[in-house]
């Protein structure tokens, strides 16, 4: 490790399911996430199916890579294409041997679990029991937190190798084990720490903070920061990753990307607007009712998606059908008429409604064509009508044309929604 | 390549951001599934961030792991991190040249573009144009969907590398443009045609596939088909891949799987239960109405998914307060008082009382303890009542204590709805 980088790390993730397309792997970015909290360098993430030589390739190429440890999900059930044990002990260079400690404490977990069920016979579960409990000759075993151990697994030159089960609970909530084991903590001994720094922008586009930051680049080396972005449910997540020794740089360029982009701010420490919009309804001690056409329900979940939120949730109406706007939140049929269900005026009327019929503080109408099909000239598949007002005679209003498929529109109209609630609600300056 | 077995391909997905763990990667999975469909083995996919050696480390690992084709995404941008053509030339062993007509294409995309906005120095400009117009010599240049081309470019020896932009939208567009391109489709006359079988269940665990293929194993050798199961949104979907020459075996054992688990089938032909609903409701002419508490939305959300929805949904009330339950959809407040505002009766007024606020055919009630608070011995934590009422007077109920966290007892919530509105809606033997 060359002075000034961080020691590298890689993730290596079984699965031949995750290979078909079928399912998105949820460890790999997990693990990655608290990898780089530990102030490691993800170097790569691999994702190889169930074939012994595929993972004891994947192992190696995490040394060709240079890291010094490497995190594993899966293959440790006990059927028998769960081979990752048997492969990380043969490229730790050692055999496995029966933990007798881990065949009791695994037998214990069975004899609680399915071996209850008479279906299946003993001896296939005595079977499962003994492959479970088969662990890498000097490995530290980890209790299971489903049915399988999980490793920690020192190799002559590096890296250590830490083995973890592929459901996502179980692999997560082994991980504070994994931490305590000794091999591990004496390696995290060696790392520094990360100090990574958050920023959160709201309509802001990625390629506007790649030019603030060539700008900057050409007056001052940004080199000693690792600055990623990344574009989710509207809001432009920008982090800022200081290599050892740059921590007081990585600060100033912080506050310099807040300030040249004040306009689009949400938050300097990462704080989401779902999360700022929470806090600003409950010290107001507001609560709030939508009126839903296209997003169909969509904004309602993502409000009710808090635990607690039933302390500033009103409730909502999906009045996808005109009918529902104007029986359920009372949206005139003439209006309807002459602006059409898609309208700023219709956008008002399901705000005003929404707040009145739940009496709530503040509503929100949101009414647009999603698409495919329905787009006219004058209001193509993508215009949507946001509204948003208060009891207090706040009217907050947008009819923007937004891009992409149905599910886009659908998932950047709830997002712009969850934007104009905390512009009504976040206190004023 | 032995005989039987598929040539194998390989994915490589470059981004910072995809090893911070703050993004999820759509283009793996998607490119892997469109690779398995083509009839090739996905031997990996691995991501890596945007570091030249990284990236060439990984192009060489598909060496090593037998592949004939990687696709790449990502790297294709203007700026001067972008360095996979540069990396994919040295790989394939040629140096990089000019194409003039490419350009051209992008100078013209460039000029009705961003380009056109006077903040940009028209030097600056030329110099990303340029800099995109590099193509590897004797590689074939992709027409941009965004500003960026990409590339095909056959190694030597193999593999064939295809590189693809970062962005979905613009890898997914651009990809009916790589399979034409020669090299590729010469490449792609020698992959045996894929011919894979689904099966989908609901309420089925994984284990319970696994424990079938192991007895049938024990009777006839199952290694012809390569058989994937994932669990999402509730339903099982099993993929059935036969090896060249196993098809009908493949055909069999898919017959097999699904009359042993015929309680629990949905399709035999990958149809989703969402698809199966819109046929049903579509077919009887009928509407549906969501009465929904702890799921706050996200049903009515997901009923809203499909395009065309609006030929049979009438709408729904987020009721989340015991207030809305009652002024909203007419659930009498004694009822909540007696039996709670999570309790069969509740669901079923919630169910009754948006089919007839919405005068639709079929209406749905779910009310439950999301948690993490506010469960109690009698109703915990993930305890959830479901009604599902017809005006012929059917009444579908369920109450279910659900597993998981908040957001999947949501999900799941969601979920068992639209299977209970299925099972209402759905033709009757």
């Amino acid at each position: 490790m060359e002075a000034g980088e961080r020691p590298r790390a890689a993730v290596v993730v079984t699965g031949s399911e995750l290979l078909t397309g079928s399912i998105s792997d949820k460890n790999g970015p997990w693990v990655a996430r608290e990898l780089g909290e530990l102030g490691f360098e993800v170097a790569h993430v691999l994702l190889v199916g169930d074939r012994p030589d595929d993972l004891a390739a994947a192992l190696r190429f995490t040394v060709e890579a240079g890291c010094v440890l490497v995190v594993t999900s899966g293959g440790l059930g006990p059927t028998a294409d769960d081979l990752t044990a048997e492969v990380v002990a043969s490229f730790a260079g050692v055999e496995l041997v029966l933990d007798e400690d881990m065949r009791e404490h695994i037998a214990g977990i069975l004899r609680r679990g399915w071996a209850a069920r008479t279906e299946f016979s003993a001896e296939a579960i005595e079977e499962a029991n003994r492959k479970q409990a088969m662990v890498p000759r000097g490995a530290v075993a980890l209790p299971p937190v489903g049915t399988a151990p999980g490793l920690v697994v020192p190799r002559p030159g590096g890296p250590l190798v830490v083995v973890l089960p592929g459901p996502p609970r179980e692999l997560q909530g082994m991980w504070p084990a994994a931490l305590q084991a000794p091999p591990f903590r004496e390696l995290l001994g060696g790392v520094p720490p990360a100090e990574s720094l958050a920023l959160r922008f709201f309509g802001l586009p990625e390629s506007e903070i790649a030019a603030t930051l060539r700008e900057f680049d050409s007056e001052i080396d940004l080199s000693g920061v690792e600055v990623t972005t990344c574009l989710r449910r509207g809001e432009l997540e920008v982090d800022l990753r200081p290599k050892p020794g740059a921590a007081v740089f990585a600060g100033e360029l912080h506050a310099a990307l807040a300030a040249r982009h004040a306009k689009h701010l949400v938050s300097t420490d990462g704080t989401t607007t779902d999360e700022l919009l929470a806090r600003a309804l409950l010290q107001r001690g507001w609560t709030v009712a939508t009126g839903e056409s296209c997003t169909g329900g969509m904004l309602a979940s993502r409000l009710v998606d808090r635990p607690g939120s039933s302390a500033y949730v009103a409730g909502g109406v999906v009045a996808y059908s005109n009918t529902a706007k104007t029986h359920l939140l009372g949206v005139p049929a003439e209006m309807i008429e002459e602006h059409g269900a898609v309208s700023p005026e219709v956008a008002r009327a399901l705000a005003d409604g929404a707040r009145e019929r739940f009496g709530a503080d503040v509503g929100v109408g949101i009414t647009g064509v999603a698409g495919p099909d329905g787009g006219t000239e004058a209001k193509p598949v993508g215009y949507v009508c946001f509204c948003v007002t208060t009891g207090e005679g706040l009217v907050l209003a947008r009819d923007p044309r937004l891009p992409g498929s149905r599910s886009d529109v659908r998932e950047r109209s709830t997002d712009l929604g969850m934007h104009l609630l905390l512009r009504a609600a976040a206190p004023r300056p």
